[in-house]
């Protein structure tokens, strides 16, 4: 293939293929089912490499990932969404389920019964979503059964509750969001099975709390799919005197570990070497003696978390801030002598995801060319 | 057309093109050429009604940009950026230049020597770039002369300066960006003067300051094409007595103004009623009392100004304010009874531009049907 012209989005598959691998076996050691999320990289050759790599499925985010992912062959999706269902989404779920087992999320009594009308018969199963402290969607964990309760009553077959613990996007926060959601999907899956419906999954998930939710479940029990975390009290403590508890499946829905970016570097989630896609730049400017980049917000996004140092770091670089950021220019402060105009750099995003989103393909660098993964499910967000 | 899924981008037709009207007509009465951004929309249509509505050109940012609409039969651009020429740019510039009248940017000696290297004998012209007070890209005017003469050494058309006062996006600071502008144009002009060069054109724009830069032209002089901001001092009334000025032609370049968004609106550049383009966002939940919609980063943008007041805005509902963001879910705080799960509602991006370049169409609403403009230029960044 030629080379793009810059800027373009690198993919180091050396690196992409250790991070799956990490996951995957960290998971298995923990008992713990790992369904990735396809929203951070909507690629096939990802999908191929976590399936081919032991994930029990995908998760996606809209019914536009699941249909590009259900054409190329996958078989167990979960749109891990409170998706609300209106006469073109039930037709198209409805397709999927067809080839696939689908299941979606659900955070409301009047949701449930929309999707049950619309979707009852159709082998869509739901799960309840609940809010685990990052305060988006999701109910509190005392009110999981009553949702669930809804969706049995109008036929949705229930698997079980899940959270995203969005809270782990924060300085120190992540072991503390990974007790957070253990402790909230117990709380729910207490809630649903005295409303009289049984939980097989309790699903959590973000790259962050990735490592301390493994630990938690490791440690915890015998199986390693249960029991509290290591020092915790609360609901975990009280679920590790419970048989029932051993017939539930943990599972953890992780996406951004695949690539890592800056934002998992600045949290201390990965190292550099662990950065496994970038956004190759041109240096197109000294103005003022600063660096300038053609790497702007349409290749990296706009993403600023309030912690976060700038809008992105240089890979090789680990002095540099990128301290401006619009379209089509990066303007960099570093110290030393500045990369001269005209040469290349390696650009980490602060959030891949929406660096991903932007491309209509990555170009994955290996055996001395690069080769082209389209962006499948790029811009598929309804 | 079917309806597509929530979330999509809509235009007002109606409103775009009184928006391209009211700019020309002003510009025209100015005597100020208008070469509008079509980094903004990146789409067939709405290039065609600007050049049907007297446009000069177009500007754009990219030279993937330039290649669609020279394809569409464009025959007028400036990529205002300092474009880095590689081998790869050398081409496709060199064949923009045999269907097109082209222009790029220039901001040091050395781009210019080698953009002169590569380009000389196609054609293509250069303006240099100067910086404003945005602290971007751009020399000080001071210095312009010599990137000038660098670049008319190395064999290239020089057309004149230009610069892009991106600090007119501030509460109360468009007017005295405008005059910065003309200023800053002027003093790049005397430089370039001073080197032996003449200059044509001098060139700048950004949507916050437009209206200003449009009165100073009119209130400067008989033809309306020179002359001093009224009130100011310095270059500009320099400028006034200067009889070589007359031959200048002022030229200004916004973007964001045929459709306007949320920054737009909050810094008072424009009404609730000339927003044009909206993403008609899903009620997907109620959860903790508040609205969370469909419409996130993903289709938003993730732009956020320090003086913003959130992630966007609600056409409908002025005292609605998105106050978390993430890539599927917007979480808005807003007064009274909240809008149904699963209706629908108009979310104003912060950042149309970026908005724009999620999307592979934009959906015109007009006629009782929706119709579908594809964004053609998408993602073409490089």
């Amino acid at each position: 293939m030629p080379v793009p012209p810059t800027p373009h989005l690198r993919v180091d598959p050396v690196r992409l293929r250790r991070n799956v691998r990490r996951a995957a076996d960290r998971a298995a050691a923990a008992g713990v089912l790992l369904r990735p999320h396809a929203k951070t990289y909507k690629c096939l050759e990802v999908a191929r490499l976590q399936l081919a790599g032991g994930a029990a499925g995908l998760t996606v985010a809209t019914v536009g990932e699941a249909e590009v992912l259900v054409r190329a062959g996958v078989r167990d999706l979960f749109l891990a969404y409170p998706v609300w269902v209106d006469d073109d989404r039930a037709d198209r779920l409805r397709a999927l389920a067809e080839h696939a087992r689908v299941a979606i999320g659900v955070d409301s009594v009047m949701g449930a019964a929309n999707s049950g009308r619309r979707l009852g018969g159709s082998g869509v199963e739901v799960l309840v979503e609940i809010d685990s402290g990052h305060h988006r969607t999701g109910v509190a964990p005392a009110d999981a059964g009553e949702v669930a309760a809804a969706a049995a009553r109008a036929g949705l077959p229930v698997r079980g509750a899940f959270t995203f613990p969005g809270h782990s996007y924060s300085p120190d926060a992540p072991g503390a969001a990974a007790v957070a959601e253990r402790e909230a999907l117990l709380a729910a899956r207490l809630s649903m099975e005295a409303a009289g419906v049984p939980v097989h999954v309790l699903s959590g998930g973000s790259t962050p709390s990735l490592a301390a939710s493994l630990d938690a479940a490791l440690g915890g029990s015998s199986g390693g799919s249960l029991g509290a975390p290591p020092g915790a009290s609360g609901p975990g403590d009280a679920g590790a005197d419970d048989p029932g508890l051993a017939r539930v499946q943990w599972e953890q829905r992780p996406g951004v570990y695949v690539f890592n970016d800056a934002q998992q570097w600045e949290l201390g989630t990965c190292e550099p070497g662990d950065v496994a896609l970038t956004a190759r730049a041109t240096v197109v400017s000294h103005a003022s003696g600063r660096l300038v980049l053609d790497s702007g917000s349409k290749v990296l996004g706009a993403d600023r978390a309030p912690w976060a140092t700038g809008w992105g770091r240089l890979l090789e670089r680990p002095d540099a801030r990128i301290v401006q950021l619009s379209e089509h220019h990066a303007v960099v402060e570093m110290e030393g002598v500045l990369p001269r105009v005209g040469t290349q750099v390696d650009v980490v995003p602060n959030h891949v995801c929406n660096a991903v989103n932007l491309a209509d393909a990555l170009w994955a660098d290996e055996h001395g060319g690069l080769h082209r993964w389209p962006v499948a499910a790029r811009g598929l967000n309804g």
